[in-house]
């Protein structure tokens, strides 16, 4: 049983981008973008992805920008959290956050009869303006974002919102597509994840100054 | 702007799995593999998963039997670690064991050249013997466990290995279905992930005893 396989990170990186780049090749799509698009097919071994990211013309630009100033980044699950380079994101100066696991939100979820992740998003509040909100699971996560949008004049810089499943998250997906007031990067359908969320914002983080 | 949604998590979750029962209508699996394939589903939003799961004959009752028995679970990345519910698994007494940011680990990988993943699990050695591996990202520590059970006598309980990925990942997927000396549960092909590893061991915690 000899098996031969790659062992070096580099050349898997790169050996990883070079077969993706046919996937990417009738989408003309800019480097940045490009960037963007490798990462998350990369995350999900998955090219159909392709066919699915849709990136507001202004979303790579501002949630560069964001990052480089240090604003906090807001994610709903702890899986989103882990997958972020919290060590490139600390260089300039940002955090990231979460309150799924807070019990004050967990106490708030239950009296009020809604997820946890909603009631994290409820409680940032303000503080979700100028930041860059991930949302990787949870569909209500991203719904509360909406309705917080339209209710209140907090505006977040940038809106990943990528999350998962078969109940609702293909419906609020859509409508931070339609109705988002401020960028966003989004998948269409039922596919997303915390992976995805996560490569996202490491795209953002590792793209070359200036984009 | 009037969206209607659901808020409560048991019934999210319950429609979920109503969702998702069609697309295992056709495959005559039992109501324990049901319960594997429907998490990993979900967990991806992508009903295609159905038909690349292979789970062998043994796993799932070998893998409650160890959960339960409080072994030990190791994992490739934190994002396995972050997904699993180890609340629950702490009331069988086990815990979850992660290395890919151990600074021995990360030492050793740089001067053999290969990936800190690979290095992990070199280093948990014989510490894997009857315990249950997790395996959501780095087809190198997939090699490796493979490697070591060839080299040595250490025998996992059982492995869940469902790296992801364009380099390696399906390789080293079909080499675990067709040489491992213990059972398994895979994916064919490129997909995979954190979320996918994570979702079937807390398929396996939440399995009703006995399966």
């Amino acid at each position: 049983r000899e098996v031969q396989f790659i062992t070096d990170p580099e050349t898997i990186e790169h050996r990883s981008m070079e077969l993706i780049a046919p996937y990417l090749a009738g989408l003309n799509l800019d480097e940045a973008a490009t960037k963007v698009y490798s990462r998350i097919i990369h995350a999900a071994g998955d090219p159909d992805y392709a066919n699915h990211i849709k990136i507001h013309p202004q979303a790579i630009a501002v949630g560069c920008k964001a990052l480089r100033q240090g604003r906090p980044v807001f994610c709903d699950v702890e899986m989103v959290r882990t997958g972020i380079n919290k060590r490139r994101l600390a260089e300039y100066g940002g955090q990231v956050h979460c309150l799924i696991g807070d019990e004050e939100v967990a106490r708030q979820a239950k009296s009020s009869g809604i997820t946890r992740a909603m009631a994290a998003m409820r409680t940032f509040g303000q503080d979700l303006d100028g930041a860059v909100v991930a949302i990787g699971n949870a569909p209500t996560a991203l719904f509360e974002i909406l309705r917080l949008m339209a209710e209140t004049p907090v505006r977040p810089a940038l809106i990943v919102g990528v999350p998962v499943g078969f109940v609702g998250a293909s419906e609020s997906k859509e409508l931070l597509a339609s109705s988002s007031p401020v960028p966003y990067i989004t998948i269409q359908g039922n596919k997303g994840g915390s992976p995805i969320a996560a490569a996202t914002l490491n795209a953002l983080l590792y793209m070359p100054e200036p984009i």
